[in-house]
């Protein structure tokens, strides 16, 4: 049995090209149908209604392309929406948090869990209710970091003042002793050098990306419906604005060539 | 004749209260409707086309409250969306851009003015083009700051970071030798202390908040529409969302309490 249907991958904007990358990286035969919603990023900073209002509209959208499971690629959605999705379809929906959660329970040796992202994303303490759920006995040290999305989106990757900006927030995740980080934002991984330098690479890094994409292998296999073709899947973008620079956004993410539809 | 119709002021935001600051200080007797379109911020980073259409109904929300004068309160909407917003309405539409290119050309002794905004402002050129139109001798260095604006909603005013941060983008207009700096950008305010100390406290820094509160009034008297009651005016806060900590923000920008009605 082969299901050609697409992976449906939403995003408040380009940052779940991380998660469209390494679901291409592990399932190649894949097609994808991704949005990102860049006339209305971000969502981190805005309210649970509005998120949740965006959201649905999202799901909606990818639904009508007739997708087979449904990737919230935006760890603020799924902090807030994740359960008002699920109630509006049967095929799976999987968002980034879960999968986090659980890869970092496997990684720490000294139950100390350091977990960073937006202040939607932190606030609704979602990452800590699921580590705790596998391990109560893990401590979890929440840092939002407000600024590192404006820094990626700005280029501000190798630059020296970004190690300083990234002390700035992760000092006291060292002094706490954390040995495993979660980057709760799919805008972090294109900050993990200069993380992993910060904690002088004695720690382990979960890439809610990577995990996520892993569950959504695991989750197509259990439910059979692959994508059994040998050809290259294709790999549709839409996005809800087409700004200055969004293309050399989009590429710095998905560490291809991108470009994008707009939806009107 | 006294008009006590409101002052209509719109923000993709709260960086406008800036504006409505300044007003306040100077027209205390006048009303005014702020608008904050907080559900879509930021602006500086979306398409011209989007841009346009957010803030013609912002500005076909103010209409609806009967207002005597629109303001433009931010930069970015000014810079790509004044034309269409004049073509509205009859009654007077103002800017922040004119005001504080004019008042950056009245300050300045050796024809070098410094322009900072968000990337929209700066790529619209539209500061260049105000301040050569008044004098063509003038050479006009812009920079856009990408991460000004998250630094302020993230409070990180007064921090030693924050300096590094602003060294890093206007290096460039403290070796061109600029006496003068517009801020053009109503969340910037809140980095002049910074900013002044970067150029050792010896240059004229124009807060296109103060320029453009300035030209309202003038406007007002020009076309004898001032509100001449003696009472304090009223000022009532609308914004499309109302996120976590807004209140506090708003505070910020505003330099007193502030509470706002959400629209749905």
């Amino acid at each position: 049995m082969s299901d050609t249907r697409a992976i449906g991958i939403f995003d408040s904007g380009l940052g779940g090209l991380t998660v469209v990358k390494r679901v291409r990286e592990i399932l190649p035969n894949e097609n994808i149908i991704y949005f990102g919603d860049t006339a209305r990023l971000p969502y981190g900073s805005k309210s649970r209604k509005k998120i949740i209002e965006f959201s649905i509209e999202n799901t909606n959208f990818l639904l009508s392309h007739n997708v087979k499971i449904i990737v919230v690629a935006c760890n603020t959605s799924t902090a807030v929406a994740l359960y008002e999705i699920r109630k509006m379809t049967n095929i799976p929906v999987i968002g980034v948090i879960a999968p986090g959660a659980r890869a970092a329970v496997a990684f720490t040796k000294n139950n100390k869990i350091g977990v960073i992202g937006t202040a939607g994303t932190i606030n609704s303490e979602e990452y800590t209710k699921h580590i705790l759920e596998l391990n109560d006995k893990i401590k979890v040290y929440s840092q939002a970091c407000g600024l590192f999305v404006p820094i990626v989106e700005e280029g501000w990757i190798d630059k020296e003042i970004t190690n300083h900006i990234i002390a700035e927030y992760l000092m006291p995740l060292k002094i706490a002793g954390i040995d495993t980080i979660i980057l709760g934002c799919t805008h972090y991984p294109l900050l993990k050098n200069g993380i992993a330098n910060f904690f002088e690479n004695k720690i382990n890094i979960v890439d809610s990306a990577e995990s996520c994409a892993a569950a959504v292998k695991e989750k197509l296999a259990e439910l059979n419906i692959l994508n059994s073709s040998a050809a290259r899947g294709t790999a549709t973008f839409f996005v809800s604005d087409t700004p200055a620079k969004f293309s050399e956004i989009g590429s710095r993410f998905l560490d291809e060539e991108f470009s994008a539809i707009k939806v009107v």
